[in-house]
């Protein structure tokens, strides 16, 4: 199932996807919304970002392929950051470009791994029932600003501008990231073509370590890192991530 | 004025502390709460976090004392993390331990400034009027974690885990920064005892910095780094932070 949140003569709601129409829900998203009966066609509503986080974490170094082209050796534990809450935006939202002095701006076209169920120092065989889902994500990234101090790599501030956290449009339920790819395309020519197969961590693996650390909550949000192809966004270009059997993500940088 | 969150049969609620009494209010604790003329004892309520932020930024090397002993530079722009919501919690909360392979666990006394009012690329002269108050913090960090990967230092991890972000009891409206000091006793004995003056970025420097790049919301909170007399906690410790002026955030660790 392809879940979405949406906006809709001022209301804000949620429902599946099925075909061209949303069937709109009610109640908790993660424990037996019910349908109300009522459709709406989906070129009718505003998306919405698919959950409402309160945590959004991101990993380094996760994919085979681009560790190994960078020289950096496969971590010995998910290495990961925090996205700012005021950086999380929508499907379709346009990314704000920041002031000129922040530096070149890129995208890391990534999956995202939705929490279903409270997750709290979780093993690796536990973890996959407390994923509800997956998404695709945007981990916009100020490429000039990580490593402008010597003394500290500002991975917080890099990633946390507003508008740097695109996630989106669906969040589907019935996924195996084992066997899908993703594709980035900005301006419609594609930068990111890699299989999700290639993670260092699989999903279940960064829910199972990250909950050794931190309670992860319903709603919460991972994302798994990103692999070969990352560039600077012009002003002005639509970027868009899909991933195979979700959809796509798509935002205006500018 | 003080004002505090608490829970008191069963309801959470929040007002301001006057002596021994705390005067409950209701609506928006920033903008125009109103006063419901009850009044309860202050040792009859459980204090709650006193505020519930979106996002929680913590800063790293901002203190002259503390760069001047370690060697480092005075940073050009404020470095700063994030803190997991996850590990936000209250006064008198116990932090507990976590496993023993994260190695050994430092308080961090510190100042926090809490936003009243979004604050969206403020200048410094506009900052003030985007801050409510101020009050305690314990930035309790994993400092064995930090640089145990050499190729990603892991300031969200370290910093990150459940009840590791104590803060409170109370926000204090009315505080000059510049004039006041700050306290750490472990077991009772004082272990940081600096001016929060000598800080390299005031309260209102860092809002205006952070929030060119972040939209600040109100509620939301910033920990303005420490200073010497960072130290491991052992497990059974009561670690006091406290601030002239606001008063004493405790928390039991073990």
């Amino acid at each position: 199932m392809k879940w979405m949140r949406f906006r809709h003569n001022g209301r804000e709601g949620f429902g599946c996807l099925q075909g061209e129409q949303v069937l709109v829900h009610e109640g908790d998203l993660f424990n037996a919304p019910r349908a109300t009966g009522e459709q709406i066609a989906a070129a009718q509503v505003e998306p919405l970002m698919p959950c409402q986080p309160r945590t959004m974490v991101g990993l380094w170094n996760n994919f085979h392929a681009l560790a190994q082209k960078n020289g950096w050796q496969p971590p010995a534990e998910p290495l990961y950051f925090l996205k700012a809450p005021g950086s999380w935006t929508a499907h379709g939202a346009t990314i704000s470009a920041p002031p000129a002095q922040v530096g070149r701006i890129a995208y890391e076209g990534e999956l995202a791994v939705v929490i279903g169920r409270r997750a709290q120092r979780v093993s690796v065989e536990q973890a996959p029932a407390h994923i509800f889902g997956y998404t695709c994500a945007n981990d916009v990234t100020a490429i000039e600003l990580l490593n402008r101090d010597a003394s500290f790599a500002q991975w917080t501030r890099a990633k946390g501008f507003d508008g740097f956290g695109a996630f989106g449009p669906v969040i589907e339920t019935d996924f195996d990231p084992a066997a899908a790819s993703l594709r980035t395309r900005v301006g419609g020519r594609e930068r990111q073509n890699y299989a999700l197969s290639d993670m260092i961590f699989n999903p279940a693996e960064l829910v199972s370590r990250i909950s050794q650390d931190m309670t992860l909550e319903a709603g919460d949000v991972i994302l798994c890192g990103t692999s070969l192809g990352v560039l600077p966004m012009r002003a002005g270009s639509q970027v868009e991530i899909e991933i195979d059997g979700i959809g796509v993500l798509s935002n205006m940088y500018g």
